[in-house]
């Protein structure tokens, strides 16, 4: 979060957002309006009682093709919080549209992690153009935060913290928080530090504002904590926050030493966005960002479909092994995607919650065969129940046996192979450090298609039902 | 999080966690064997100094049959914070096992949410003797939360809080902190009432600590605040956490007075689970952990796979209608799992994007005939280009100009098919207020197959193929 002057901030009305906190779509035509009749005033009055997150709703809930007009109405709206707050696609369209000292002046009002946000997307060219613009503390803070790498806790943290000696007492904190006008607004934690500025304890406000002045501030730290190394992953920075709970914490550099801090605020936005990319992963739609430029979404897209186009078309050759039995006895081909189907489906089932227990840490080597033997048990009750339902059916709507106990047997072997299959490929994709979320689908997919053609149309050539 | 005390809470020694803050196999055999060898004391060396976030994971990654021995060894390890922080389905296992007043003593211990969510799974003959065992204040506390339904606001607040009057000053204001060793320490914003205890205000405790003694608290709080009605679904209030990046908010009853206080690092698990969540469900997978019992899971699994199984024998009918052509032509048994297999693929990345979409309320009223309009050209590139490429291979491999004219015609078609209804179908469930990501696979999955099937095989008969 920025450092908002203390009583600027608005909260939306409540009268422009629905029952689920969204703009209505009448207000986000009236502010549309204003600005087609050139009414700018109109336009200012409607969103100015706005929180920066709505306007930052409103310019992304806005055609593409009409933003520029919207934000030059408001510009005077549109400040580092709004842009902060925005979707990464529709700022990086919004700051190419500005001038570098534009940019250079929004930057200048936020903390660091969130100028980060705003110039990290720009040409290396407009980004030294901005950066000349700022003042020399604001950019050479902005430029350690460029050096490391993107997604990175250097990247997300802000530099802009307390950080306190130990000898110093209670009262020595207050007066030297009251006493200096240029530090931060925006923590909710101090940082105690030894002499070469390596934290050794964090201090919750609420400790602070219950102690009496004169007790050592050491006496009211506390000495574990957790830090977070500058490299480590922004993903790995979020589960430490949810498993530990941290409202804030202190970031260190490679000798130890405290260089930034990040806070929750910031974390919100990555956990559910590292919680949802995994269902956009598994089934190949990249980002799955729908801001992002078509073509990029297209390119995305055909990528997985290619790929799942080959496997399509290997399981295609395995029916293909069986076309004179098909031509024979055509109501194979009529029961065949039944199998492969439920296969598929099964499979999906077992991938989305191994998926999710290894995302979120709960599957680990230590109970990586327990999981295992529990989905085996999952597939085989699924494949008897689902196998006797469509084995009784076919018998009754077709009145051949040998038919009814080869699907029914097939069906068997396809969800044991989708469970079993729905495990295996994704831990040991995790084992190979390749991100399960992306890979694996395609694979179980391919194993459940090819399985479920062959061990149907293989049982039922076997039988003699293609004869 | 719980009041613990101050320098109590241990963090987990790097040692016996791997890169991703994981407990190391090595470490959990380590606990387990001491436990065989009836050394508690060796057990309790080893997971006296985790953090109780840590303690909770050992319990989940010990196998379900050795948890109650592991328990027993390391009882005085297992407070109400471990409890609080450990998966539900274990908990409820682990309460159960306990006698009522030993529940009693650990949700003693623990703020009202906390205590809630131990109490609140238990039968309500064992959840009655806890709250007896309770004393007059926390039991009053306890049942009113009860009161409100799960997953609500109601549910989720502490009752431990920091209110003020407006005329105070931050003088007054620090010494009742200082003076009233009873009150909570975990809170990260103060809330300023008018005498009937509506939340006039919400006042940062980095402002407090920033600001003289004589200034009057109401010069320093901020009046806009989002507040939160007590009987607010958990999604909704995980949601406005995230959108205007709260640390804290009050929550208030319907006459609109101060109740209790919702923290962020009670909201973190919720954004992570209600993200992830979608995933699960896509694929019916219902709530998807791997510790729920595993007859509850196929059971919910099996509902899933039976309404799969009715759309699955939809499809197998409309191949049933070309019987007649697939024995004449078994070729098209082949090639026919290929088109609906890509339209199921492409329709799936669609439902992926829209399902989060809606589920982060950036499709809103505002934009979805704009999405549709989207998703409806990334539909047409990606069909033409699968379609381009699966008709030259067709007429590669097979030589036969009209089934590659089929083929790629099918694939457009289907494509196209599978994109309009990955959006709307979520949409209009979404608009008739059932969860998208509920039930729009099977209907997607309809489409895709049902219209895959028909459009091959249709156009194969049209231009006589199966003739």
């Amino acid at each position: 979060m920025s450092e908002t002057e203390l009583h600027e901030e608005a909260a939306a009305p409540e009268s422009q957002l629905d029952e689920d906190d969204r703009l209505k779509p009448e207000f986000v035509s009236a502010v549309l309006d204003a600005v087609d009749e050139g009414d700018d005033e109109a336009a200012h009055v409607l969103v100015a009682p706005l929180h920066p997150a709505d306007i930052a709703d409103l310019i992304e809930l806005v055609p593409s093709e009409r933003r520029a007009d919207v934000v030059t109405a408001i510009s005077d709206l549109i400040d580092g919080d709004v842009l902060a707050e925005m979707n990464d696609w529709v700022r990086e369209a919004l700051v190419d549209a500005l001038e570098p000292h534009q940019v250079a002046n929004l930057a200048a009002e936020l903390d660091t992690d969130d100028a980060v946000a705003i110039i990290e997307d720009m040409d290396v060219e407009d980004q030294r153009e901005v950066l000349r613009a700022l003042d020399p503390d604001d950019r050479a803070a902005i430029e350690e935060a460029l050096s490391y790498p993107e997604e990175s806790a250097g990247r997300l943290m802000q530099r802009e913290l307390i950080a306190v000696p130990e000898h110093w007492t209670v009262g020595d904190v207050l007066d030297y928080l009251r006493g200096n006008d240029e530090l931060t607004t925006d923590f909710w934690e101090i940082f105690v530090v030894d002499p070469s500025h390596k934290p050794i304890g964090t201090c919750e406000l609420s400790w602070i504002l219950r102690t009496p002045r004169a007790i050592a501030i050491s006496d009211v730290m506390k000495r574990e904590q957790t830090l977070i190394p500058i490299d480590m992953d922004q993903e790995e920075v979020a589960l430490r926050f949810q498993k530990y709970a941290l409202i804030s914490a202190a970031v260190v550099d490679l000798s130890g030493r405290l260089v930034g801090m990040i806070t929750v605020d910031d974390i919100v936005h990555i956990i559910s966005q590292e919680a949802g990319e995994d269902i956009l992963r598994l089934s190949g739609a990249g980002e799955g960002d729908i801001n992002e430029p078509v073509l990029l979404t297209v390119r995305t897209r055909l990528t997985w479909l290619f790929v799942n186009l080959g496997t399509a078309m290997l399981a295609a050759s395995v029916v293909g092994l069986f076309q004179g039995e098909i031509a024979k006895f055509a109501l194979l081909a009529v029961l065949m995607p039944i199998v492969s189907g439920m296969g598929g489906n099964a499979g999906t089932q077992t991938l989305a919650v191994v998926v999710r227990a290894i995302a979120t840490n709960q599957l680990t080597e230590s109970n990586t065969l327990r999981m295992i033997w529990r989905e085996l048990r999952i597939a085989a009750a699924n494949g008897a129940t689902l196998g006797l339902a469509i084995g009784a059916g076919t018998m009754l709507v077709y009145g051949i046996p040998w038919l009814a106990v080869v699907i029914a047997a097939a069906m068997v072997i396809n969800n044991v192979i989708a469970g079993l299959s729905g495990v295996l490929i994704p831990v040991t994709l995790d084992r190979l450090r390749v991100d399960p979320a992306v890979s694996s689908a395609v694979f179980v997919t391919m194993m459940t298609d090819v399985m479920g053609f062959f061990s149907f149309l293989g049982l039922a050539t076997l039988v003699g039902l293609g004869g």
